[in-house]
């Protein structure tokens, strides 16, 4: 029995994980859950999986859930209670699902323990990756990816020598918006932005993906990851979202992985590798989506990736300052009061406003991401002059 | 400095072979060539790359070439000269590249010598699979398919357990009659059956591809490399030769290897192998081919497909008198003697004439193929009733 802790179980990847954690009861063991504010869902899950450390956002929803459920676990919250839930003893694997930069700090502390983390929440990469993978090198401690794509590449990178590497190539859907020039994204909605063609995901990952920010933020994550410069690391837009990427090696073949569209199925692989698991989860049939097609994404109808590639050369905090403003465009947008195309326009002027500030300690990137929202919410409230 | 024999050095596959060699003179040495009665070409690749043996389809080629090469290399022929040269001392891998059950008796006996073997004659496989694989695994010899999809399995086998392996998902270009139905193909010549959409190869490994019987023989030699059961390997048609093969794992994942349509790259893997190396052949470009589909194979008007299938089911003998009876249609067809529409008809006769024959040793196996062979003939000769 592998014994877990699960950050953001009521989230969309936090469910699917323990879907499979369902499907396979003689495998897992639930010790810990950690979610927000959605109580009434947290509370079903603990009668479920009977956690022994369960964690919330707030005193609030830790009194709101107490209520629900009958003694048994202990209920921890805020930031401090997402560290005290991943120190619990002998915990095997975190699965780190928490959205945005707030996945970060009890990541790092579950790879600092030298603890296995299954990582959904790529923000806690993309802020801090330097550090994330210096902690777990120096622990021994792992990171799985679950991101479907960074999942497929340390699939195809199994047996292979890193040395041998050429290049990633990750494939995007293109998101709702793909084929639309820039002049006709100026007017679109939260609403269509939200319809993923491929992916049922999180509102938060569905913008990235319709700004192809996902993707930018996905570049970033692969260069922590696998260690490569970001010249070798690709975007190549794939709408079937069939090929979930694909590496290329120094002696020119490509190994792809592929399947289905669901996250079931790079959550599975995460939490019983070294193992593959014959599983509940449906099969993949090649003949079935006949036709792939391959395309370069549009980097000017969608400038978001470019930023991405642009915070990974300038190092630093770029990228940390990058995700911040990001989260709070994204956020902005969803709550109508940006429109889609000022999402860009205010990444990059943050990025130039904020440009020197360096990644020296855990506590100076915090500080480059605090001072990132604050002067994105301000260019939010004021607008951007272009 | 690897040491090879190359069998069937003035080939499509052994002319490839040396060029992987003339282009990394540091990695390998060429001890000793075996050909038939291109005796210019031979003699040519012998001046280039001055192995110690040399080895000729007979007497007279023998003597041709003695008046072309000035003393050096040692002059062998005939089936008698082929396993001298695979004897050689210290030859750390043979390169088997002789079309047809020719290639058989010096593959074993390279296998059975404890030498690895990088594989291009799958008729070897297809003849005496199981004597092949046994040798292999008793002498502790290697065998590195060289057919781009067997190639591509074993890729993507790397740092995989076989355990998990649900099936294989060999791809197949179709050939140059994809798309026809079986009363269109009466008429083809050998011309058009000539005409690879997508591979430059050898005429009979051409005509195979036309009638789909190189993707039957090409199921027999996945099941002796990889030890799936007929039912656990698939065939997917794929025009545009860009997937080379696929493994479906038991957890719903698959892994595909992938890469531009050249020969050179299969031998150059199978001959570095486990490095890969940087070379001077084409890179491949995702984007280039836009548009990559996946059709069911059409049994009815390939029915060379399921005689394959019915062949590895049936077992014994059967697979080496699929393959005799295949040679003999194949020269048949290629000397206007009987048309396409036939080739499967005399299969199919000369395996129901010769059910019975098992594979006990590799005399009763060399007797079935050369029974098979005289049956086929006598089809060709008197046609087929069906």
């Amino acid at each position: 029995m592998k014994r877990l802790v699960i950050l953001g179980s009521t989230g969309s990847i936090g469910v699917s994980t323990l879907d499979i954690v369902a499907n396979h009861p003689t495998l897992f063991s639930v010790r810990g859950l950690a979610a927000g504010r959605q109580v009434e869902k947290l509370a079903q899950q603990v009668k479920r999986f009977q956690p022994e450390w369960v964690s919330v956002a707030d005193a609030e929803a830790a009194e709101r859930l107490a209520d629900l459920i009958d003694d048994g676990p202990r209920i921890v919250h805020g930031p401090e209670g997402l560290l005290e839930i991943v120190g619990i003893d002998d915990v095997e694997m975190v699965v780190s699902a928490i959205v945005g930069a707030a996945g970060m700090p009890p990541t790092l502390r579950a790879l600092a323990k030298g603890v296995d983390v299954a990582l959904a929440n790529k923000e806690a990469l993309v802020v801090a990756g330097r550090h994330m993978t210096a902690a777990a090198h120096s622990a021994g401690a792992r990171i799985l990816p679950v991101d479907s794509e960074h999942n497929a590449l340390h699939q195809c990178l199994r047996g292979e020598d890193d040395a041998e590497v050429a290049a990633l190539w990750l494939t995007a859907s293109g998101g709702p918006f793909r084929g639309r020039k820039k002049d006709e994204l100026t007017q679109v909605t939260a609403e269509q932005a939200l319809a993923h063609p491929t992916w049922e995901m999180g509102p938060k990952i569905s913008i990235d993906s319709a700004t192809l920010m996902n993707k930018g933020l996905e570049v970033i994550e692969a260069h922590w990851l696998f260690g490569l410069p970001p010249e070798r690391i690709r975007v190549v837009v794939h709408p079937q979202s069939v090929v979930h990427s694909m590496v290329e090696f120094v002696d020119g073949s490509f190994k792809a992985q592929l399947g289905v569209a669901d996250m079931r199925h790079p959550i599975q692989y995460a939490l019983t590798w070294p193992e593959r698991r014959a599983g509940t989860l449906d099969r993949f049939d090649p003949v079935a989506v006949s036709r792939w097609t391959f395309e370069e994404p549009d980097l000017d109808a969608f400038p978001c990736l470019s930023l991405a590639y642009a915070a990974l050369r300038q190092g630093g905090a770029a990228c940390a300052i990058l995700n911040a403003a990001n989260e709070v465009a994204v956020d902005a947008f969803l709550a109508g009061k940006i429109g889609f195309a000022e999402i860009p326009k205010i990444l990059s002027a943050v990025m130039l406003a904020h440009r020197d500030a360096d990644d020296a300690t855990i506590e100076r990137l915090l500080e480059a991401d605090a001072a990132a929202r604050e002067t994105a919410w301000r260019f939010v409230e004021q607008g951007v002059c272009t």
